[in-house]
């Protein structure tokens, strides 16, 4: 794996930019290594370039073809021109695949290539012919964009997943590589990134899902769980906010494993990063609690990054951040270093201008005999990885029973026979409760039986009733347990709940907040949905239910807004038996996201609500008429359900036929039969109400032109609760009315 | 204003709480005082409180009674009794109102009222009589829940809004004193805040906003532009990602007249944040380019924080974090400095029992008459500030006619007359377009009519097409221009424009990213439309016709997430002239934001669009029936009214009598008159098939229950965007075949 080296390693950490220690690097290499070896400004362009960016200027030298000599002083071994073989090799994997779409990000390949192959050929540990083998090394592409770099990696490393004719075909319709990492598209990736930052947030719960499972199934006589999560990110994911919220829950939590690689390249779409982006990035992962290296020539400097890694790894108690100095599309003599060769293909003349820059007589696509054979070995030597850790397995299973059941539960994602036994039900004689109580139940029953259940909430736990009373806090040194403090860090708690999900296949991570907070972490929900991570949001607080803390805080557009995403079940239960429901289809889809909505204040136990009804989406709760033919249907969700019972009950007092439907979740009533949905919604009877203290967006559907909504198309208000009903009308009353005008 | 200390203020500084440097506060103060005057442990549960918090365990010293001898040693002037009189009867205002609400949030304003009083009362310029005095200095409470501080601290100050009735109503139905600060209920309060974040993000769009201004129009006679921005954040906001986005810039920018008080009080809601924040907020900021300021005792420190606020103003290059330490709750004896002081009323026992400690003799709400004395002079005082302003800027308007011109422009609001003729028209000859090109000509053209019109993208200036070419980059040392470069900070850019909304009426902020990414900023949109900031949001690649970025980047549920939500115009313009028509009413609604989804790919100009269609929301573009009478109405938005048109070319030229409408923005269509509606929708016509790129998701409203609806309830696919638009059946042929299964 990586050099044995036994220097002193911490000698190549350097957190301040300002202060450069040449003296370090010297000393880390048995011979003088440049402190930079740029490109030379071959060109007048690229000269200008280059002096674009003033905190590199000083260090842009030496020779631009590489592959001659660019590093003076040291000694080339064959092994380290086989090493720049390969790593042009995936350069001009990357160059070419965008040159045929036409479309893409070659600067990021080009500028990480030697990472990369360090990380892939050198130091990760998997297996190219079962890219699920549970305890493989995770790796993260967070500047996703840079996508061919990945897929070029999995080429090389004899994934099946990327063949000569997947990257041929990047970015094609029902391609294997499409124009961002997508995990369920391409075996191989881990998650699905392209939106900035979310890779690294991704990332720390991957390193999380491995802390904790460590924690609590490894044995001093068996390390069964053991692996690191790498990534690598950008300028632009590091001014997200999302990466400054997992970034410094990685610190709080010390996770010793997950090693960042950040592609310092100073150039971002609109240019250098000096002009918008001048923070020391050193100095604030000092504050958040990281180690912090320093690869200065991230171009050649490939002993400087082998360096890198070891110490990241000798370092256990903290997360480490590698800033690796590169030029994007480093080898390109007219567009490297300039943001120009960010997201295009760079065209035929200056990929070959590169081509000769690079010395890289092959043709498009072309993988050198000896780069293939180098690569090759990792077939076998993955599979002896796989063989060597299923003989430990075998091991454990036999001396922990109980443990390696689990742990394959959570390995496989086979859930335990019975687990649904542990739901709770509830009678109308039961006590009124708020839903988010209800749900705490929930979790807390489920938690005995599931063992891959973990999380918790953005500082609202007491709120969102979210703590599994059996269990402590996950912290840096009580990382068994599984009750997560995410702080108030909305967007980084649902990537981190994504990395968790994807770590494997029984984790079933929940996370909590209020439900109109849900607009702080949209980004990364709408990334469960799309990667299928079976996250199971709690979200509480679900409407002008809550009162007091007015329209900031009471959700609108929140439910509409999710029943329009696709791939997310959107779930408003209205009392205990639809709280256990929800949570049931929740847990059973684990490639699909759920979203509970739920009340901060009381509801009745109602009449005719089950388990049964919410797998249906939508059901009958009471109905007095006959023949599928009821005077008017009456339609409420969550807190509004017993309102439109009450409404029934008022209407049936006087003689009409009326039928009350829950329609705790559209998008699994629309998977329902034709029939079935007739019996619910009979196409006969237009005469139709709904309520719902939310947006009527939508509900036009439901009701059909004839029918009407009553509900909120404007922001809320501070107030008692019922004070804020009253004025907006939600109530039997104007449901009653609503009904009388259309029967 | 403050204390005439000529000390050296840099002596005050402590940039990393683990280096306490003692020796520097004594030298701050002629005579010796403890580093900090904590609450002394009365009762065994605040002496458990107390020492659940590691890292102040050693600072908790003193006694409780802070009226008569917390401060040992500092022989106390009158004033200091009056102040300290004052600071209690901000801290039992805010008990008061919380009591009498049974709901609120006491511990805040407990533990802030010390730098609350010295803001209000000695250090910020105002009129309470007029709020909206253009040159005063900015007050933001990020931690909006700490709201009664602000609203009693508006009460002393003398503003009408907040009464003491209104004190009374804290909380209540239509009160002018909401659970959180709204500034469109009460005046004196810039900015909405409540969501944690938003408020600092929003103070450095206000400091943008005021060095802008101030360089554009400061004259070396007359500095007529020239106040700060004060804020108050917490540890919530400290953990949000947001912030540290906007934190990051207005390190970049400089912004020297922003200074942030952090409430430094190691409680949130969850507990101690140890238990999720231990990262070191100082390096951080220090990485971020702020300077840092450390007041250790919060509580009572009262010269600490004047001096602080002096060395503040003294660093003009550079925004100020003042890390306050206070004790939540302060005063409390069984609740200070635990999460229970936090959201919850104390009780009445508490109360009575805070009353004690705190030597508070007086009733409920009760302002004592020296205090109120005290606090009357900023009626005149204020009164004196607006005039003496006002005489300077009859100075100015005498000297700089034009200058004064667009400054007032800016001040009030009042658009220049004749400004909308600077929008471009097109005619179907006009040649094919993106319209996010199309956006740039009206940006560019309305730059020159609108001297507020400011903004700029996340980093994607080249692809949102949002540079006004007439204009460099507002940075550090170029403030007067007008393009802001964000970087890839959308959630910070939302908060930012927010901020620049409320300094003046006149600023006509917009920003841009692609529309995906509004997944990232949707809570600081959200308060754009409940805050009233008519924040225009440019928002290009709109659509799976973005192409290979693949589905991470192709919007599918957004535009009916901001159809669903209240107060904002969701804009999806076809060619030129409905993007001209979306600028003209985002333009004239300086109280509701716009979003404009806009086009990457090109886009033909049509026949029958119009500026004045536009501003009806939806209107029919062609029209081959007569009588209101068509036999199908196609309905289409943005790039695919295009394939609305193709499709009535192909069903006209088989006879049928076919109409074509536009439904660029359905909230204005909402607005029309019935007849408007009924005369491009009738009733009667109910053969209707809608086409859009995105979700159908609401669309059943208006194509009624009889009506078609074409478009994307997926998740999009990377590759080229004519295939994708092909395979999804986003076409004209798939209209025309469902227009005649209507038929």
């Amino acid at each position: 794996m990586a050099s044995s080296s036994s220097l002193t390693l911490s000698q190549a950490i350097l957190s301040r930019p300002s202060i450069p220690r040449h003296g370090s690097s010297q000393q880390l290499h048995p011979a003088s290594i440049p402190s930079f070896s740029g490109l030379k400004s071959i060109s007048s362009s690229a000269a200008a370039a280059a002096s674009l960016s003033r905190r590199r200027s000083a260090a842009v030298v030496r020779h631009p073809v590489i592959a001659s000599a660019a590093v003076e002083t040291l000694e080339k071994t064959t092994e380290t021109e086989l090493v720049e073989k390969s790593v042009n090799t995936i350069r001009f994997l990357s160059i070419d695949a965008v040159e045929k779409a036409n479309s893409g990000h070659p600067g990021l390949p080009m500028g990480c290539a030697p990472m990369g192959h360090i990380l892939y050929d050198e130091v990760m540990r998997y297996n190219p012919k079962n890219p699920y083998w549970f305890n493989r090394d995770r790796f993260v592409l967070s500047a996703g964009h840079g996508c061919m770099l990945q897929y070029a990696l999995l080429h090389l490393a004899g994934y099946d997943s990327v063949q000569e004719d997947d990257l041929k075909n990047f970015r094609q319709w029902e391609s294997r590589t499409p124009g961002h990492p997508e995990n369920f598209e391409t075996p191989g990736v881990e998650v699905t990134t392209g939106p900035l930052g979310q890779g690294i947030a991704n990332a720390v719960g991957l390193a999380l899902a491995e802390k904790h499972l460590a924690a609590r199934y490894n044995k001093p006589d068996n390390e069964i769980v053991d692996h690191y999560t790498y990534v690598i990110l950008g300028d632009g994911c590091q001014m997200e906010g999302i990466s400054n919220e997992a970034a410094s829950l990685a610190g709080h939590w010390g996770l010793g494993k997950l090693i960042a690689f950040y592609d310092d390249n100073h150039i971002s779409i609109d240019g250098d990063t000096e002009i918008a982006f001048t923070e020391s990035v050193d100095t604030r992962f000092e504050g958040l609690g990281w180690h912090i290296i320093w690869v200065k020539n991230g171009n050649t400097g490939y002993d400087e990054i082998r360096a890198a890694i070891k110490e990241a790894k000798s370092v256990t108690d903290k997360p480490t951040l590698i800033k690796v100095t590169t030029t994007i599309g480093f080898g390109s003599p007219n567009k490297a270093n300039s943001y120009s060769v960010h997201g295009s293909a760079l065209g035929a003349k200056e990929v070959e201008a590169t081509r000769q820059n690079l010395g890289w007589p092959y043709e498009p696509f072309h993988v050198p005999e000896d780069v293939k054979s180098h690569w090759s070995r990792h077939t076998p030597e993955g599979a002896a990885f796989e063989a060597e850790w299923n003989a430990k397995f075998a091991e454990y299973e036999k001396k922990y029973p109980e443990e390696s059941a689990e742990l394959k539960s959570i390995i496989t994602g086979a859930l335990p026979a019975g687990w649904e036994k542990a739901l709770p039900t509830y009678t109308p004689e039961s006590p009124a409760d708020a839903t988010r109580n209800l749900s705490q139940t929930n979790l807390n029953a489920l938690a005995k039986v599931l063992p891959g259940l973990i999380g918790g909430s953005a500082d609202l736990a007491s709120s969102n009733m979210t703590l599994l009373k059996m269990f402590g806090d996950f912290q840096k040194n009580t990382p068994e347990e599984r009750n997560v403090r995410f702080g108030v860090r909305e967007h980084g708690m649902g990537a981190i709940c994504n990395g968790i999900a994807h770590h494997s296949p029984g984790f079933i991570p929940y996370c909590a907040t209020f439900f109109v907070f849900t607009d702080y972490m949209r980004a990364s929900m709408r990334i469960s949905a799309l990667s299928e991570a079976g996250v199971i949001y709690v979200m509480t607080h679900d409407s002008i239910g809550l009162g007091e803390d007015g329209p900031t805080h009471q959700p609108i557009e929140h439910l509409a807004s999710f029943r329009a995403m696709p791939n997310i079940l959107m779930f408003r239960p209205a009392d205990g038996n639809e709280t256990a429901g929800a949570y049931k289809v929740a847990v059973l889809n684990r490639k699909r996201p759920s979203v509970l909505a739920l009340s901060r204040q009381k509801l009745p136990q109602l009449s005719g609500t089950s388990i049964e009804g919410v797998e249906k989406g939508g059901y009958t709760i009471s109905d007095n008429s006959s023949g599928n033919k009821p005077d008017v249907i009456l339609i409420g969700t969550g807190s509004e359900l017993e309102i439109a019972a009450k409404a029934a009950d008022e209407l049936r007092k006087e003689g009409k036929a009326v039928r009350v439907v829950s329609f705790v979740s559209w998008e699994l009533f629309d998977e329902q039969s034709a029939e079935y949905k007739e019996s619910v919604l009979p196409a006969a009877v237009t005469a139709r109400v709904s309520i719902e203290a939310g947006s009527t967006f939508g509900w036009g559907k439901i009701v059909g032109s004839s029918g009407k909504s009553i509900g909120i198309d404007r922001f809320g208000a501070s107030a008692p609760a019922g004070k804020i009903y009253k004025e907006f009308g939600i109530t039997a009353e104007a449901v009653a009315a609503a009904a009388k005008e259309l029967i």
